[in-house]
């Protein structure tokens, strides 16, 4: 039995609501149950110094989240003057998990930022964060295409994550953060939306898994993906 | 005439959501028009180093603004790896206004941290950050007494700022970013629930300003700020 | 009484001697009482890189204090590896008070460095860099002017700040620091040789201050800034 | 075919040289083919503050790479002032790696730090370092048996990792660096001596990957992983 | 002939004037020609917790330089968040100088750190800092002994310093700015009072030295420190 | 008698094994008895921007030490996130005792930077990585003649340095880790080929040194040097 009572294969309940803030171009806050993060992603007229001139956009993402965010407040990092390793891991996932769902020359030589803050945490985050900062990013280019700047919106495929993992020897979906203190082991999977396979990572936390959990694993994940493209489709339509 | 329409004296729309998030001990997201700010309060139960055994408590502030809460994305302060100037005296106000208003004798040898994040920026930050602040903090020191921790709640006066300024040649109140970026002057009041004064930065940003200017400003802040803690009280009583 | 013995109104001694050192542009060491400071004003042939082309100059300040200028050692900056929240918002203030008195046009595309340096503190150490930092700063332009690179001085009005506040439930003039340590109330004023507002800090350090007691405070204030822009008359006339 | 004329299924050469440095508890230079990394063990009579009197032993590791070890010159991270995300995200997996071969509890409560430091890289460094720093430790904590610290060795998994990608569309296993830089699929897979899996890490770097390839993928790596656990076996008895 | 008209054996004119500021424990201004270098000495009653319980006392420097000491304005090393190389490499040599001339046993377990700033260079600084910082500290240990906490001045040695070099060709005493531009070679010696050497640090800046030429430079160093010491002497004693 | 065994004017046995590392442009790795150093040269196309258009080469050095190449584990400095003192003045070391051998116009505007690694450390290792640092410079230089882009080898002066000093009452040549630590007084000494002197820096541990001690030391050094060129020049002709 998991503590929110959810069946093994079952979200939590996801809202994305999107135009958050004003002022980004593309913009929303993602709810998957207790886990909130808004995304905005900012537009700017050229890529990083090493990589001009070669045609090519640029997607990246930066993760944060509020200090009380958490159970027990944690140092603001721009207090401690420096990134986590935590954070830097993170954030460098978010961009490589995005720019897998973007054509980069259809972009051309702009560069989109996504910051994913977290303003309340439940276990997930970073998934969440991918799959809010797709809507967010997708917005953003949409807007250059209704400007009249991009032909097609180069954000030429959904990208989604959720994570899973052994809890209480069972594999399940989505883990809140009841359940990812004490799974066993936990994984994070990270798809397009034609279910090709953009990361994978599955991480031992006390005991070793066998290529049969890690198998039972991605097909909770994939099943569960399938439901947050869902969602972000409908989020985009509106 | 003001870009928004409203009166010289006139406030933006207020409105204080408290119960923001589920893990701060108190908190409230103040929205004042386009300005959005969520504020937390954390307790801890002890005071930091350089103060133990003097038998006081102490309130301190942090202050963040999200890279897109602003029309073009701010470098996150994190990945700069330092606090602006600007953000320092931010948070240095608001750590000492919120301190006016607290009995330290009777809150104990206790901590709370207010930490007030920008959600969204349309000038005024700041004392949006004091205004909601308060509430959070308030709420926290409430939820002490309510567990039997405190007898009374230690957040003696209400504390509320607002700003002003001199804008096209008129003093006007509560200046939003069209007004701010074009001011004259700008002054930022933060006043108690029975009207003390608890700081004023009056500040020229090209002509000086003269005493009667000055006193015209602080008039309309006096008035402004009944209005912010008659919602403080309606945020509260809720 | 005052500890010092002064009046109500006094002032502590002033002096300010120009030339204190033989390589900057301008340069002197005022002394205001026992608080000392060495100011200098570097020119540089052009403007920060977000400026340029611009048409217009910029005055930027430094603040320091030598680790020992204080009662007991403080940690040197430098190897702490970062400027305090204070000293930020202390040359904050004193750049912003010295560009007031500035005519940019007239400056031309150049910088004016001006560094104050605390050899000695008792109290009002902003202030008195504000005071001496302008004699600096004019000297400086000046220099220019003499060498035929502009024609009159820039530097078009005079700038001059000074303490004030409540201690011992008296308004007084100008703190020394055993004053400044007790006072309920603490007001830094800066304004124009022609009377002009350019700051008013007050901020209440107990208990909260009146209307009435801040215009008593602006009174002390702009009566000892007439005394003080006659000393800075003084000093650039020799 | 591959630039090193292997077979799709062949490690590069490896070499693991123990005794390395005179002064650590343990130590190795592992090489790969021409990727050499020198790893040493230290030992310490305490845990890390935040796990004191919990009877858990700890087991950390670091990473670097000496400035040389590649094709152009990196920058020295110590004169950048800051690690890269990139060496923090490889030493905590090298931590959490080695920590799921230790039997905590039997360790008692010590320290061991694992440092790897990269003489010379030629792809797969952090797969070396897995397995070179297994070497390490197991040597250090075999020196606490010997010395009668403790009664069997804590190190009680072999823990070793390689890594595997798809290079110009075929399946391989170890990539050098000039497979790695033009490689579709990475992935870095650790595995115990008993087959058990510890992390796997599956990143697409154009194309995304399915789960038919990423089945390939782990088959390499096991097969890659067990002649790891050999050399290791075959250092360690020397 | 020298810049200054100086002969090759003479000294710059030199002053120590004690007493240069109110809260040090001890202090001097020291002038060596045009460089003016403010030194305090302050005590605190413990040592560094590395060297807790060992009986003995330390003595350590800092050094700084305000950023227009110099002919072209440079950046505060407070601003640039670190401390350079050069002034690391001169503050160890101060500490380990004056520690030379100190009784560690005598003195107790107290710190004694001499912060030497200069006020303006024109060559020598480090030099002009261990003379001047001597004399700070021996006032500092001389109020310990007034105050009837220790027995005796642990300061039991004079310690001094001066530069030398070859310029022009020719070996000459106490380089000014014009001449250690320009030198060869440039050599720093560190003497105790009763001509025991401290530190001898020769350097070549272009051409090599001989030591015909370390000779003949060790030989003016001793006859310059001789007349510090005397210099010293007759400020100590006033 | 030395702890070794060695006679007082005995160098540690010496080995300098070059092509150490196969990307580095020359490299080697010295041995001084149990002191190892990685020394590897990397050449740039252009020197520092403060140095363009001069027609001069520039040579620069970094020096680094493995976290356990000692007794005991010292922190990473990149961990620690910044450089410390003595690591800064090794370097600055290294690099002005390399450009000393060097003809930096022949050079022509290009940069070589000799990085030092310390693998293992048993005393001496900044005069082994002078020593070390010049063969892989030299073999750099060299690959700029064999590849036609200079004439001939710029690396015009052999340049080499040992360690000396006072230890149980005796000077001695070449102190390893057991001598330096108890040593009376301690001296390095970089010379070139020719016999010229580059730098000499003694320095008093607690007794001082008189002129006979210091002139006996650079008996030692010299002679100990020209062993150290002659063994560079075994080296570089293999």
């Amino acid at each position: 039995m998991r503590p929110s009572g959810r069946a093994r294969d079952a979200l939590r309940p996801i809202s994305i609501e999107t135009g958050a803030t004003k002022h980004a171009e593309g913009s929303c806050l993602i709810r998957m149950g207790d886990t909130h993060v808004l995304c905005t992603a900012s537009v700017e007229g050229r890529t990083p110094p090493w990589m001009r001139n070669s045609g090519l956009g640029w997607v990246t993402a930066e993760y944060g989240m509020l200090p009380r965010a958490t159970h027990t407040r944690n140092r603001r990092e721009a207090s401690a003057g420096k990134i986590t390793g935590r954070t830097q891991e993170i954030q460098r996932l978010i961009g490589r998990s995005l720019r897998a769902g973007t054509d980069r020359v259809a972009m051309g030589e702009r560069q989109i930022t996504v910051d994913c803050d977290v303003l309340q945490a439940d276990g997930g985050t970073r998934c969440a964060s991918i799959t809010g900062g797709w809507v967010a990013l997708w917005l953003a280019a949409q807007k250059l295409v209704d400007a009249g700047e991009l032909k097609e919106n180069p954000i030429s495929e959904h990208v989604a994550a959720v994570s899973c993992g052994v809890y209480a020897g069972q594999t399940v979906l989505d883990l809140d953060y009841a359940e990812d203190s004490e799974a066993g082991t936990d994984a994070n999977v990270v798809m397009t939306g034609s279910g090709g396979m953009v990361e994978v990572q599955g991480s031992a936390e006390g005991a070793t898994f066998s290529r049969d959990e890690l198998n039972a694993l991605l097909d909770l994940a994939s099943a569960g993906i399938a439901q947050l493209v869902a969602a972000q489709k409908e989020a985009i339509s509106r």
